[in-house]
């Protein structure tokens, strides 16, 4: 296919009222279509409603070891929703503390810990004049929110396709000690799906921070939502490797079921090394009684074991494998060779991160809306919404129905070739 | 009666011979029973056990606004759960927020963002030198527990039969701006079973205090755990009474069902005024996508209306009103006119407070541990665990049997009558 670059400007302009016409046609419509949203479908959530049928009044709600889930008591989890949650992270059961419905509420939690109490005996940070936290970018938008609510500063760095550039988190982390933490999504990565290589991984586990109570915050989001059965990407587990490492301390990890059961009634939990688990501890005693273990009772009895749980995942494989290759196979047809812009064909994960020519982000997102298709507001994978090339555009494939969501992808890439002939034409 | 102090040495002396016996006929059967801990008994969970019926996998989880709860969104509560919460505590469903399973953890939370964030554009607690709470006492320990935990100076109030000393909160909290606020248990108090007096909240609403951003933290965790149906107490409504007052911001109201349906898997929720539910809004969008809207749901189905949780309430109320009855029996019986303690009789709540003799709480409690009947530690209800007097044992009379309770009620009884004639042959 040409490229609109090798194309003069005649031609240009003829490829643009053919592509007019077919966009005024979409406008005409009267669409109202959404591809912002990181949500599973009514589909799939339909594969999660016989968790509604494991507890019944007749049934008894009670732990292995004999404990009453419907009663107060265990702090940190009951026992056999460790071992499931540690199945499903690779981790042991013993590094792990169970909480309450959202990972994204541990996260949080965990840096408001770091502000008023500091990090393993270190000066809490609302104690200091500076903190920063390394974030990778494009990334999730609610990791850099947190940051923001508390006041941290954030400093960009680039995703290779082998992960964070980490040339340049090595060289920041040993040289600044304000530099307190990096947030990472190292599997499908939100929203580019790139799972971070053998060697990041390696290299993460090896950094030489100059801060002692410097963390990765690793939200493994989507460590079992991979969309084919044995073409998996594969991640090098970092709570084992830092350890191996010499550095058990450095690393939080973050995990939920939900995208796995019911987002916002699922189970949440993290896991990280004994020493900073007695620390959580610590404030988790204050902080709470201790969560729903009757909903983690739920989780083991509908899930049983981690098979039980790669199998309902290959039913969710099922239901979003056709929609990610719908886009990927669009995008290919439509845009391969243009030169309007490229992607990255995602193995997992709930998004596909779509990387316009500089400067085009905005008026693509823009443009898509004015036809009726709502994308995530661009920017918004960046701190402080600021994208500094306005290039990235993300697209969540999930909620949508296929149908909606092809119409939808045709809108868009009606979108990219408009704004990027546009683009184009101004260099002419 | 005849009290010891009216005894003569010889009297005590042959009373102390005749008590010894019985304890050693205790100390001596081998007890192992909990009068310590404030939760319900495996018979009151077994009330709520038809929550578990309520969704099946045929259910439809959609609320009456048509929200999907198996699905991300809705931040701050599902509307019919912030109706029948709202009739719970005698608030506006407009002026709740729906959390997860833990009203305490509310508390933490807005203590926790007061320190980071301030209140209401108050400078954050962490930048002050000094924050200070009032502590009515005897209260409860894990309030005290999150003011230590935040290095929060503790300041004790006594309780009175009509609430906290309203002369004394009066004169501190208008001197002194490093007040910052209060914690209170309105009604059928920790651990007394007190309800603030009409008066009392009045005085409350009134309140002027120095620092701008002072709060009452009104823990209203008994509202409607009565044990009569006719014979209850009320408490003015705080909210609509500062309202009144001219102070509609000056307080927090929390609440939770850990003790109406299942501790632990129930639902918690704030009440405040509209200007302080924005900056917790603008926090809470933050720290999380949502709470666990399938669980406010099953509660709702399960409750109905708040006719159905005053009915569930009345069968706890059978539950627990012999097992207070039989302890306050047990006490006007064996105690009344000894001159070895007091007590309140709570028309409410989980507790019954023990005043011992002044010096004498800490040595009953480890009698009583001797014999095999294990009590809240003397201490526990004043921060930092010190009882000046060394007076108050805190009574949970919920979790045991009744014929468990009458057993170790007996032990209690007889260990108070010989620690108090020790006490008062100290000074014969």
């Amino acid at each position: 296919m040409q490229s609109y670059q090798e194309m003069s400007k005649e031609e240009l302009l003829q490829e643009k009222a053919k592509l007019e016409a077919i966009y005024r046609r979409f406008a005409n419509s009267g669409l109202k279509l959404d591809m912002s949203r990181g949500k599973p479908s009514a589909e799939q959530l339909d594969l999660s409603m016989g968790m509604m049928d494991v507890l019944n009044s007749s049934t008894d709600l009670s732990c292995e070891d004999g404990t009453d889930c419907r009663n107060y008591g265990v702090l940190d989890g009951i026992q056999e929703a460790k071992v499931l949650l540690g199945d499903m992270i690779e981790c042991h059961p013993d590094n792990i503390i169970i909480y309450g419905n959202s990972s994204l509420n541990i996260m949080y939690d965990t840096v408001s810990r770091s502000m008023t109490h500091g990090v393993m005996g270190n000066t809490p940070w609302c104690k200091l004049d500076k903190v920063k936290f390394l974030c990778p970018v494009p990334g999730y938008d609610r990791h850099f929110t947190i940051t923001e609510y508390f006041g941290i500063e954030m400093i960009n760095i680039p995703m290779l396709s082998t992960g964070p550039d980490m040339d340049m988190v090595e060289e920041l982390v040993s040289r600044d000690d304000t530099i307190k933490a990096i947030w990472c999504v190292p599997k499908y990565s939100n929203p580019q799906g790139i799972t971070y290589s053998d060697e990041t991984v390696r290299r993460f586990a090896r950094l030489k921070p100059a801060a002692k109570d410097f963390r990765i915050y690793w939200d493994n989001a989507y460590g079992v939502h991979h969309l084919y059965d044995i073409d998996q990407d594969n991640l090098v587990e970092i709570l084992a490797e830092c350890k191996r490492a010499g550095n058990p301390d450095m690393v939080y990890k973050f995990c939920s079921t939900s995208k796995i059961s019911f987002p916002g009634s699922g189970v949440a939990a993290i896991a990280a090394s004994a020493n900073n688990l007695v620390e959580i501890r610590e404030q988790m005693k204050v902080a709470t009684i201790g969560h729903d273990k009757v909903n983690q009772l739920r989780h083991v009895r509908f899930f049983k074991d981690i098979y039980g749980m790669t199998e309902h995942m290959r039913k969710h494989a099922n239901i979003l494998r056709p929609k990610f290759e719908m886009i990927i196979d669009t995008f290919e047809r439509e845009l391969d060779g243009r030169g309007a812009g490229s992607w990255i064909t995602p193995k997992g994960g709930y998004f596909i991160a779509f990387e316009a020519l500089e400067g085009c982000a905005k008026a693509i997102v823009a443009k898509a809306k004015k036809a009726g298709v709502t994308m995530t507001p661009a920017g918004a994978p960046y701190p402080y919404g600021k994208d500094p090339h306005d290039s990235t555009i993300r697209i969540a494939p999930t909620y949508p129905t296929l149908e909606d969501l092809k119409i939808a992808t045709d809108v868009f890439v009606t979108c990219v070739k408009l704004v990027s002939i546009d683009k184009v034409l101004e260099s002419k």
